[in-house]
C-alpha cells in the first residue's frame, strides 16, 4: 500500500497526521479510515488500478485471472446502517478479486441480542475474516475499530464504508476517479499516464444541495484539496451551508472556493456539478420541511446552458433534485459513477492485500501494446 | 439463445407477438419475460441441455468444469415477494454454473427507505451485475424492468422468477420438464432424441385446485399448447374456475379441454395431475372461507385408481391437498419436479449467456458414447 | 466418516446407542447430531485434521488446494435461531474447503407463510443441496431432520449447530480441540503424535456460571467423560447446578466429579477454566434477576492466583462474568477458540465427504518433513 501523506492538516481539534500515523503503523495492515489519508500519489495510483482491473476485467481471460488473486481472503461486510449501493458495489468489488465475504447487517441476528459488547463483535470477527468494510451510524467508529484490531494479537485490515456524518471516503476516491476520468478522456491517454497531470487546475467544481449533512460533499473536498487551481462552489440553501471546518480546511491549501445560493446563474461556469438529495433523515425536528429544494434541482431548462464537457455527478440515491430526463445526455455521468465505484473498490482491496503488483504485471503483459 | 416463436398468439387485449418483439430485440440480451415467449423447439432445447448439465454435474469433474462457465459474470436476484424455493432453486442453478451473486430481498434495507424510485435501484444494480433475475408482487414489473434496461447504454438480460398473479415462466419450463422426463424415459433415449417427439398428444393432463389464482397453472397451459393432441382437464371449485382468457387461449390451439368439478371420479383417466394450494392470501375479504377445499385433495384412498405411469406433480408449497403418504408413491414426482427447477434454471442461465455450445461439446466428448 | 462409538451410555429414558445406530446407518451418509456420538479414535482424528487444514492454509498455495476439496458439492445453513458466531463459523468453514452456501435465517421470508410444514422445507432443501447444518429452537430437531432425511430417496447429511437447550456438538468438539491445544503444545508435538495421548488425566478443568441452561457445557461434558482421570469442578450458584443427568451420565464413567459455589476460592487449583454467561433469556419469570451472578466472575483480582498453564474458555458471547483485561494474559484462550472453531467445523465437514483423506495426503507430501 502507499505511504500516508505525513503533511496532512486538520481542524485544530483533530490532529489528522496524529490520528493517521496512530491507525495505520507499519508493522500492522493498512486501515482506510479517513479521507485525508489519501495524497496525490496514493489517489494517481489507485486510478490507475482501478483503469488495469477495470482493463483485465473486459474479457474472460482476465476476469478469471482476476478470480484467482484473492480467493485465499475472506471478507466481512459490517453494515449497521441500511445500504444497498454500497453495500453491493463492495461485495462486487470481492466478486471481481474472487474473495469470498459474508456480512452482518442487523443487530437483532447478531450475539448482541444476547448482550455481548460490539467491540468483542469485532473481535470474534477478526476470527474469521481477512478484512472487515464496515458502515456504521456511529461518529468515528471506523477509527475504534481499526484500534481495536491493531490490539488484536491476529491484526486484519478495515474499511470505512461510510461512518457517522463525516466519513466516506471511499465514495470519495470514486468520485474523484470520475472526475479524472471525465477531465481526462480515458480514450485517448495510456493508463500510465492518465493521472499523473492535474487536469483540476482551473477547472469549476460545483457541490449542490444539503452540503451540511452530506458526509460525500466533505469527504470529497479533503481529496480535491491535493490539487491546487481547482475552484470549488458551494450551492446551497442558507440553512444547509457546508461546515466551517471545511472552509477552514480549503483555506490551508491552496484551492479558491466560493459560497453560492442560486444554481440557474451558476450553472454555465461549472465544469463539473456534483448534485445531492436533502438528508431529511438526518432532521431533529422536521426543520427542512420549510426548505424550497427544488430551487436546488438541476433540471432540463437548465440543459442549454451546460459546457460541453460538463460532468453531472449524484453519489444517489437521487429524488427530484436530479431530473431523469437528463439521463440520456452525454454529460450525465452518475451511473458510470456507480460502476466506477465497484472498480475503485476493487483497486483498493488489491492494494491492501499487496496484489496490485500482480495486476500491473498482467495487464503490462497482456493488454498494454 | 434460440429464436422467438413469431406466431404467438395472446388475448386481443394484449398482443404478445408485439410485446415480445418489443422486449427482446436483436441488439439486446435475451429477456425472459413471459411463458409465452418459448415455442416447441426452444422448450426442447432447454430440456435437452437440462439433462446434459444434470448428466456432467454426476461426475466431479463434470462439475468442475460446470463451475468455470460463468464465474467470470454476476448475478443479481431482486426478490421483493416472500419465495424460499424459487430463490434458492435460482442460487443453486447459479452455483451450478459457478455464478457469483448476491441478492435484494427486502425494501426496508434498500435505498428506497431514502426515497429512490425502484427504477433507479435497477439502474443501479445493471452496473454491478450482468444479470437480474427478479421477483416482484406488482403485475407486468418483469417486462418494466426489461424495458429499463433495454433503455440503459449497458443492457443486462431480467430473468422473471414471477410477477403479479399471471406469469411464472420458469416454473412453467420445470413443469413441462418434469412432464417430458415422465412420459419420454430418460433411462432408454438418447439426450439428443428425447424431448424431439409430441409425448403429449393423448395423453390427458388435469389441474387440480385454485385455478383462478394460480399463476403456476396459467404459464403451463402456455406451455401445453404448443402440443396439439394433449387434453386439459380443469378440476375445481366454481368459485375458482380457470380463467377465460386462458380458456381462450387454448380455444386457438389445437388442444382439447373440460371444465370438471370432481376429482375422485377423474382420476383414473389421468396421466398426470397438476395439485395446487388454495391461495387464501389473495383472498379480497376471506370468500374462500366458505369453499370445501378438501374436495379437491388427492388421497391415499384414491391410489388404488392411479395408471401405473400417472405422474402427480404439485408447485409446492402444499397444505392439505396433496397426502403426505402419497410421497413413497413412484408416481409422485413432486421432489424430483423441485430438482428439476435447479437443472433448468441452470439450462436457461446457460442458453441466455451463449455457454450452453460449451456444454453439448462437453457432454459429447465425455458422455456420449 | 470414523466409526460411531457403539458403547455409548445414556439416561435411561432415551439409550443415545441404539438413537445413534437409528441415526447413522451405513447405506446413508454420517448425521451429526449427538455429542455422544464422538468416541476418543474420532475426537483424535477430527483434531488432527483440524490442525492439518489449519497448516495446510496457511500457504496461498495450500489454501487454493482446500478450494478445490468442496466446490463441487453445496452447504444450506438452516439457521432458524438468532446467531452470528455459529453461524458465521459454519460459513468460514465452508470457504476454506471452496463449498458454496446458502441460508435460511428466518421463517417469514420462507414457504412456512404460505402453509408449508416446516417438514416439507428440509425435503425441498435437500433437493437443492449437499448438506444441512442448522440451528433450531427445537429440543430434538436436529435428529428429526436426520430421520426425514434418511427417508428421502436422495439423502444428504446434516450438522446439529445447536439445537434446543441440550445439544451443540460442533461446540463441543470446538471445545475439546482447545483444550487439547493448550495442554498439548501443539508447538513441539508432530501432527500426527499430537492428539493419541490423554492429556487430560490428572487435569481439573472447571465450568463456571449458570450451568444449568448451557448447552455448552453438557456438550462438553459428554465427551470429557472419553477421558479417564480427568476431574470435573462445577461452580456454580446453586439455582443454576448442572442438571442431574449429566452427573449420572459421568457417575457411569471413570471420572470424578466435585460440585461448588465458589471460584475465588478454588481458580488456583484449576488447568482450565470454562467460564459461561447468565443465560437469561431462559429465564420464565425473570427467576435470575435475584442471583448475584457476579460472585461467579473472572477478575483481574484472580490472576495472581492462576496457574502458568492455566487455559480460560469462554463459547461467548460474554458479559462482566469474564474482565476483558485479562484478554492479554497469555492464559487467556477464548479469542483463539473463535479461531479453532473454524477449523474444527471446516474437518468435520471434510471428513463428513470423505476428503480428509486428499488433505493428510497433501499435508504428508508438503508440510511433514
Amino acid at each position: 500500500m502507499p505511504t500516508l501523506d505525513a503533511e496532512v492538516e486538520a481542524p485544530p481539534a483533530m490532529d489528522s497526521s496524529h490520528r493517521i500515523a496512530a491507525l495505520n503503523r507499519n508493522d500492522k495492515p493498512f486501515h482506510v479510515v479517513l479521507a485525508q489519508q489519501f495524497d496525490r500519489t496514493t489517489i494517481e495510483q489507485l486510478c490507475q488500478l482501478a483503469d488495469m482491473i477495470r482493463t483485465v476485467g473486459a474479457s474472460r481471460q482476465g476476469t478469471q485471472f482476476l478470480l484467482t488473486l484473492l480467493s485465499h481472503r475472506r471478507a466481512m461486510l459490517y453494515f449497521i446502517q441500511p445500504s444497498t449501493r454500497t453495500f453491493l458495489s463492495f461485495t462486487a468489488a470481492c466478486q471481481v478479486l474472487g474473495m469470498p465475504y459474508n456480512s452482518v447487517r442487523d443487530r437483532s441476528t447478531s450475539s448482541e441480542v444476547k448482550g455481548e459488547s460490539e467491540d468483542d463483535t469485532i473481535r470474534v470477527l477478526s476470527q474469521y475474516f481477512d478484512l472487515i468494510i464496515m458502515r456504521h451510524p456511529a461518529e468515528g467508529f471506523a477509527e475504534h475499530v481499526a484500534h481495536i484490531l491493531n490490539d488484536m494479537p491476529r491484526t486484519i485490515p478495515v474499511i470505512n464504508g461510510g461512518s457517522g456524518k463525516d466519513q466516506h471516503p471511499t465514495q470519495a476516491l470514486l468520485d474523484i476517479y470520475t472526475l479524472f476520468r471525465a477531465f481526462a478522456d480515458p480514450e485517448t491517454t495510456r493508463i500510465e499516464r492518465r493521472y499523473m497531470r492535474n487536469v483540476f487546475s482551473g477547472k469549476t467544481i460545483a457541490f449542490v444541495g444539503d452540503l451540511k449533512r452530506g458526509r460525500t460533499v466533505r469527504s470529497l473536498t479533503y481529496l480535491l484539496c491535493r490539487y491546487p487551481g481547482v475552484r470549488l462552489l458551494f450551492i446551497s440553501p442558507p440553512e444547509l451551508r457546508i461546515g466551517e471546518d471545511i472552509l477552514q480546511y480549503i483555506g490551508r491549501h491552496s484551492v479558491e472556493y466560493e459560497i453560492a445560493d442560486d444554481l440557474p446563474s451558476r450553472i454555465g461556469e461549472c465544469d463539473a456539478v456534483y448534485m445531492t438529495r436533502l438528508q431529511d433523515e438526518h432532521d431533529v425536528a422536521g426543520e427542512s420541511k420549510s426548505i424550497d429544494y427544488y430551487r436546488y434541482a438541476l433540471t432540463c431548462e437548465m440543459a442549454k446552458d451546460f459546457k460541453p464537457g460538463l460532468a453531472i455527478l449524484h453519489p444517489l440515491p437521487r429524488r427530484h433534485e436530479l431530473d431523469q430526463r437528463l439521463d440520456s445526455l452525454p454529460q450525465a455521468k452518475y451511473w458510470a459513477q456507480v460502476r466506477n465505484g465497484m472498480w475503485m473498490r476493487a483497486a483498493l482491496i488489491a492494494a491492501i492485500f499487496n496484489v496490485d503488483v500482480a495486476i500491473r504485471d498482467h495487464y503490462h503483459a497482456y493488454y498494454n501494446f
